[in-house]
């Protein structure tokens, strides 16, 4: 597989933004959360998204020229309008202006709507990690799941990501979906031939199923848990949280009428809210106890996570971050590898936007 | 089986907890707590409960007179060292002072230490709904679940709740567990001779098992989701976030360390923390929008999930707090049933203190 540097790819994506319209600051900050996304070893939320991006900007669905706002405040919360803009020049806004609240009083938490697909969540709560500050960034996503004993698709993948700052440790970043598998690694499955774990799909009559293809036959994503008897109502309501806060508290879209963000599906008509919605927050550690207690009794956590025993087959218990670090350092190494596939729609995008392909890595 | 009045059973615990020497005011607000598990159906947070308080204090692990106080705050943020409390009463105190910052800055944030189990987590985040704030509690507990590839019980079941007020429909509220199960169901499965669901406990060699005994012999609960392929790494990090807010923040003992809330299992030598752990937070919906536009559109959800289509054999999506409030009415109609031994249990314990059962109902 070919394989490009971090720089490569982040001046691809920037060509591609400028030309759709992007200032050279949005068009920067894009290609930021794209790469870091492929550099932590995620390609599904990095360059396969850019077609999307790009389609949903052609009808009209994408604002590449937008001016986020702050409709709703008090000094530790706001409501952001995203102007329609790519998800991670609303977030960036939305982020920035929560740990700024957090420097004045403690702590900031931003909802936003009117936004689009905001990338890895895990970017955003990174962010807030360099200040000494916790960060929480949670999005809804178009409906794909259904909750404990519905026939129909009512939330997304909705991802959390949590980051806290270890002192001589690297910072502890979770940053998962409610359910136990995405969309992609369905599709993956099916083109492998294989069929998927039990608990992560039903069919469109309700029956548990092992084909990865029912999503494109009515069928839906599990919550994580799975079933009643596994506990799927634990997974519906922490995928119902990530919803409400995020579209609820700003007045996106909730639910099942989260715009696609694919431009071959239209939005549902009749969508009560606008665009998709985020949720953000920051909270200084020192609001607590002073930073580098907190830090060193991270960094004690993570330890005596990192030295229990482990259990047969398994090297040792993971500390949620260190895979994604591990990556980095490699691609960072090695560089980072694009699928052939992923590559000629690139391509494929460039060209529809006026670009050739050697103008992509020069 | 018998049944009793709210107000009798809130008599009973009041009579218990003042003879072992709480003011009046806060052996009401242990007594409000333990009989609202009671009357949500929820009784392992209930009268269950009393004998192990009770143990605790006796072995000078649990402080009936207890002074919590305020040792860090921001504008936003606080620490509150709960000086041995049962938790109910360090967590009242922590979440009136989370809703009083809400009230003046928008959101209250606030980690608490040196506490001891504190009941059901949804009680505290439906204090800040009557107050038009969405509330968050969680708590760490005593650790019984292996994290995803380890031997070791390393994490609680470390409870999540949230409670968001709707205009016309009662709040929603989700309180669950961050595990598939919590331990007073294994020991009921045991005690019926029923096998447990795949994927809720491994043995002492971390093999996957159905034994629901196996708790007492060094096995562990699993993370919500069950083995690696089912995702239960991200129940892991759930539990993972809830510890570290729980414990980190406010210096309470983490992970392995909390100390078991039951008299007769010591707590670990050389912990490195005070006492057990909660985290809450109060955010006020107006801090985003009007809080009508918050509440009719929270209303909107509900009812777009109650009236999904049901999957076979179900009657409708549930909307989490609803199955609750149903008991709520139906006990308070018809009396809370207690089960013998519990009435037996609370008997002997009361015995303990020198009342006589027919103090317990006057």
């Amino acid at each position: 597989m070919q394989r490009y540097t971090k720089d490569q790819l982040i001046h691809l994506v920037k060509t591609l933004f400028l030309k759709a319209g992007c200032s050279p600051e949005n068009a920067q900050t894009v290609a930021n959360m794209l790469i870091a996304a492929e550099m932590r070893g995620i390609p599904s939320h990095g360059l396969m998204r850019i077609k999307d991006y790009i389609g949903l900007w052609q009808k009209g669905r994408m604002n590449m020229q937008p001016i986020p706002k702050v409709v709703h405040e008090t000094p530790s919360t706001a409501t952001v309008d995203g102007d329609l803009a790519p998800g991670m020049v609303a977030g960036k806004f939305a982020m920035e202006l929560a740990i700024r609240k957090a420097e004045q009083v403690g702590s900031g938490w931003v909802a936003v709507r009117n936004s689009n697909h905001f990338g890895i969540a895990g970017f955003y709560t990174m962010m807030a990690a360099r200040h000494d500050m916790i960060g929480f960034a949670m999005t809804n996503a178009n409906a794909l799941v259904a909750p404990t004993f519905s026939l129909d698709r009512l939330l997304g993948t909705n991802p959390i990501a949590f980051t806290i700052p270890g002192k001589e440790e690297a910072p502890f970043t979770a940053d998962f979906a409610t359910t136990p598998i995405a969309r992609g690694k369905l599709e993956l499955m099916e083109k492998q031939g294989k069929a998927s774990p039990e608990g992560f799909v039903q069919d469109a009559a309700g029956k548990a199923t092992t084909d990865p293809s029912v999503l494109r036959q009515g069928g839906a994503i599990l919550p994580l848990g799975g079933d009643y008897e596994h506990a799927s109502h634990k997974g519906y309501c922490m995928g119902a949280m990530v919803d409400i806060l995020s579209a609820i508290l700003s007045g996106a879209n909730f639910g099942p009428f989260v715009p696609p963000q694919v431009a071959y599906l239209d939005p549902k008509p009749g969508a009560p809210g606008a665009g998709l919605g985020h949720f953000f927050g920051a909270i200084r550690i020192d609001g607590f106890r002073p930073v580098d207690e907190v830090k060193e009794y991270m960094d004690l956590w993570i330890r005596t996570f990192r030295q229990a025993r482990a259990s047969e087959g398994n090297e040792r218990v993971i500390i949620p971050g260190e895979p994604e670090m591990a990556r980095e350092q490699e691609y960072l190494r090695d560089g980072i590898p694009v699928l052939p596939q992923v590559w000629q729609e690139l391509v494929a995008t460039a060209a529809s936007l006026g670009i050739a392909e050697d103008q992509l890595t020069d």
